[in-house]
């Protein structure tokens, strides 16, 4: 084994430390998030720290970092209170992860790559068009992490769109059949094949 | 699409609501925490929230609800400032599984699976032997997130031990190579192959 302590990890290269401690902790989540400013510009950018917070309330929750180049989603956020997650697809991981490049605030991605804005009943945010898995959230609070100043921000799930043949009968949303995507450290895509869903287990006896 | 609101999903029927809530955020890191009390029970659960916070200073977290199961970690790693985290692998993802049934706090599940703990240098709690990715962790803070009562638990890396073949020259911990899991919802296991890493991305001109 390799074997790296914190004085060896705080001395590493930058780019070299970026990549080995945002791969360290496994596979992320793949969604991007569309907002739009109360000025109308719509926004869409890639997110690998989307995290299940609970479910009763259906909570969800995401890391970000306001001074790079997440700010104007935590902008819009703040100031709208309202925003969307959806999952990212084989089809278009490629344009999804161009939205991680620094545009400024009066451009938006949706215009930089081929990726298209979708409006759905009383969301003022944008939808990814044809992303299997559609959800529509409420901003309800934010954590300031002193450790390292990011942010976590909570969202409430006011509205979930799932493709129909996703869902099996108990509610268990089958992500390989979606085709959607994990990332592996900054920039890795897999797509992944369930290999099996295990039962709910009891101690032994 | 099938559209759930916010109404639908809080009248859902409850196995049917964890499962979708769980499945709906996207594929979920799948590591097993190892701990020790202070009397000297080791413990070790399975976690599908481990989350990268940040690298500098190298910082990952984690959810937990002290009222559930995972219970004898948090006391644990509030006793003793120390766990460890280590990746699941696809020849014993069955046995990490079974860390979640509800053993008393004097019950071991190294005990009552196949997986054995190892100790390295230096470190109080137990690692779980033979996994690619070994991650020493000190605690260094918690959150409570009054919109649901769970805790987010911050720790600092302060050693890391990786399968030799898995790190690329430029620091990218390769997941698959590896052959760690990943979880969807609740009880889904899938092994991902890498499809490909993508180039950093500069704005369009």
């Amino acid at each position: 084994m390799q074997y790296f302590s914190l004085e060896d990890i705080n001395n590493l290269q930058h780019l070299y430390k970026i990549n080995l401690i945002n791969s360290c902790s496994g596979f992320k989540s793949a969604n991007l998030i569309g907002t739009k400013s109360k000025k109308g510009i719509e926004n869409v950018a890639v997110f690998s720290s989307i995290t299940h917070i609970g479910s009763n309330p259906p909570i969800l929750g995401f890391f970000c970092r306001p001074t790079t180049v997440t700010r104007d989603t935590y902008e819009n956020i703040k100031k709208t209170g309202v925003y969307t997650i959806n999952h990212i697809h084989e089809s278009n991981f490629q344009e999804a992860h161009h939205t991680s490049a620094k545009y400024d605030s009066e451009t938006s991605e949706f215009d930089k790559t081929s990726l298209s804005s979708e409006y759905k009943k009383g969301c003022f945010a944008p939808f990814v068009e044809y992303s299997p898995i559609q959800i529509e959230m409420k901003f309800v609070g934010e954590y300031t992490i002193k450790e390292n100043n990011t942010i976590l921000v909570l969202g409430e799930i006011q509205g979930l769109y799932i493709n129909d043949k996703l869902i099996t009968q108990d509610g268990f949303i089958n992500l390989s059949e979606a085709n959607v995507a994990t990332i592996n450290g900054l920039d890795g895509y897999a797509f992944p094949k369930l290999k099996e869903r295990l039962a709910y287990q009891r101690p032994k006896t």
